[in-house]
């Protein structure tokens, strides 16, 4: 958030995704998938999810040089039945493979009236929530999940075997904007528990453990050795283990606890898989789903929910297209040095 | 659990299931959807999940009474599209529903890779895995969610209006049972606090709140003008509400706050909807999903887990199995009673 007064430089949208999309193209990427990555990267830090936003540009880079990801991979797209579409991203990131079987997927939804889309071979590296949400602004309902690298003990277990695993939803909501949450399945997100590391601050009891097992509130020591665990203990736990079978079982791609990139220092992305599922919610009844989500969420606010699923980032959103995006000074030189480097 | 020693009488799975279709037709059930009834019934109760089990008979015949649920109803399949089916079932339980469209369900998701089952206007009062564990056993891949009726608070709201919203989830799994979940998205199912309310046991704390809103690990307390919590806090709450919108929104069944049975007394099923998303989770990859699965629940092993979902209500079937279902003496005689009642 940022004001005239506020000292943070401020850039449009399409200003940052050419800023963004350059600095990839300089380390390696392809024009398309550069575009890809930094509309992605620009809408999370748009949208106020800054450990999804610029904050991640130096870990795709130091990815992009050690050679682990394929920045100029073109991602393999197959029909393979009337509803299941399957991309091998050829090593590359999901976005791109999404973004080449998407025009199919939808068509798939609304002729069968649910789709699959199986990714693998694939690095996801980003928010999930621009995955789903424009889904939903078609009008389909979309699930997505992805899992990631081994950093979470499974519910009742020693050490950890799954990945953050995120969970996203998106639905369209008659009148406004999509309903649309993306939930790690970890007590919380990967990159939230590095900004609290980088700031120095404690993360609620339960979020972790250190390299002992032990519980711990100090994000260093889940980060140094330590490891996450699953939110709402075995259930969350559970949740993971799906997330597991669909992101990389069902898709052909790796579990989180399969790669070695210990031959790639430097590397951060997880090389894994993706799912999505989009769903045609019309087919359903004589009603709209829309509208009924509309119903929905005005019963929830009329028992006091203030705040929705997404809220949040449709409010920083509308206020970064009315002021700009506020990145800190030093932090928009280091991106301008990046794109010349 | 019983043995040779024990005091409580057992019955064979079929004996059971005799003796609760008997029960259902007595009470003015169709011969096949007290059939459907009875064998997910006992299934519970072989299962070892009590809350669902015989223990839900004495709710299921005071429905009947009321006149709120139609025993006699046949569903109506409607084949929407290569991946759709939607049922109408006719004011009457979804069992019988889901058993309707179960073979056109699986034909299309072996031919289109997934396929939905949108069933409304269905009353649902039992256990989920029943209902996705056979799709596993036959190689796919299942989820199911249902809704109920109000008694979650949504995570940040002063009032109830979520129901306890559970998501299932089926996998096979080579050389062993499938991988099965059944998780409220409450933080405890309803069932199982009317057993601690009637045990005297009290529940943990953050299941739930009294009449006047305040934090109670008295289950009474909570069932009498109280109501639960979600599970994992704003993330469960997320969850509930996809329950709803997929449960109802997509399929045309009733939002969990939106029915009255205020002129049916004794009604206890909740007349919602259900949604049922089947995968042929071969076609993603060239590999095989139950190999890969079997892959993983063996990591889960390596890594400390000693108990898997699922793993229990295996144990107690097996055991079941061989030395019947243990029922008390007492709730065995107010069965056999209520067979010729």
């Amino acid at each position: 958030m940022t004001d005239a007064l506020s000292p943070a430089p401020t850039l449009a949208f399409n200003e940052l995704v050419e800023l963004l999309q350059q600095i990839f193209v300089r380390h390696g990427v392809a024009a398309s998938v550069a575009r890809c990555l930094a509309e992605n990267c620009a809408t999370a830090e748009q949208d106020g999810a800054h450990s999804h936003g610029v904050f991640r540009i130096p870990g795709y880079l130091s990815t992009l040089a050690s050679g682990w990801v394929d920045g100029q991979a073109s991602p393999r797209v197959e029909d393979v039945a009337a509803g299941f579409v399957r991309v091998d991203a050829a090593g590359g990131f999901a976005q791109p493979a999404l973004a080449a079987a998407r025009e199919l997927l939808v068509a798939k939804a609304r002729e069968a009236g649910i789709a699959i889309l199986a990714i693998r071979n694939s690095h996801h590296f980003a928010a999930l929530w621009p995955d789903v949400e424009p889904f939903a602004r078609q009008g389909l309902v979309a699930l997505s999940v992805v899992n990631s690298m081994t950093c979470v003990v499974p519910h009742g277990a020693r050490q950890p075997l799954f990945g953050t695993n995120p969970i996203a939803f998106a639905a369209p909501c008659a009148g406004g904007d999509p309903v649309v949450f993306d939930m790690a399945t970890s007590a919380m997100a990967h990159g939230d528990v590095q900004i609290a590391a980088r700031e120095g601050r404690p993360v609620p009891p339960g979020t972790g453990v250190d390299r002992h097992g032990e519980p711990t509130t100090d994000p260093k020591a889940i980060l140094d050795g330590g490891a996450l665990l699953p939110f709402g203990e075995h259930k969350g736990s559970a949740l993971s283990m799906m997330v597991e079978l669909l992101s990389a079982a069902l898709t052909g791609g790796h579990f989180s606890f399969e790669f070695d990139w210990s031959q790639h220092p430097g590397a951060r992305t997880p090389w894994t898989g993706q799912l999505l599922i989009v769903i045609d919610p019309d087919k359903g009844s004589g009603q709209s789903f829309a509208v009924r989500c509309r119903e929905l969420v005005e019963r929830m606010q009329g028992v006091g929910l203030t705040r929705l699923s997404g809220d949040r980032r449709y409010r920083n959103r509308a206020h970064a297209q009315v002021s700009g995006i506020a990145i800190a000074s030093e932090e928009l030189a280091q991106l301008r040095a990046l794109a010349l480097a």
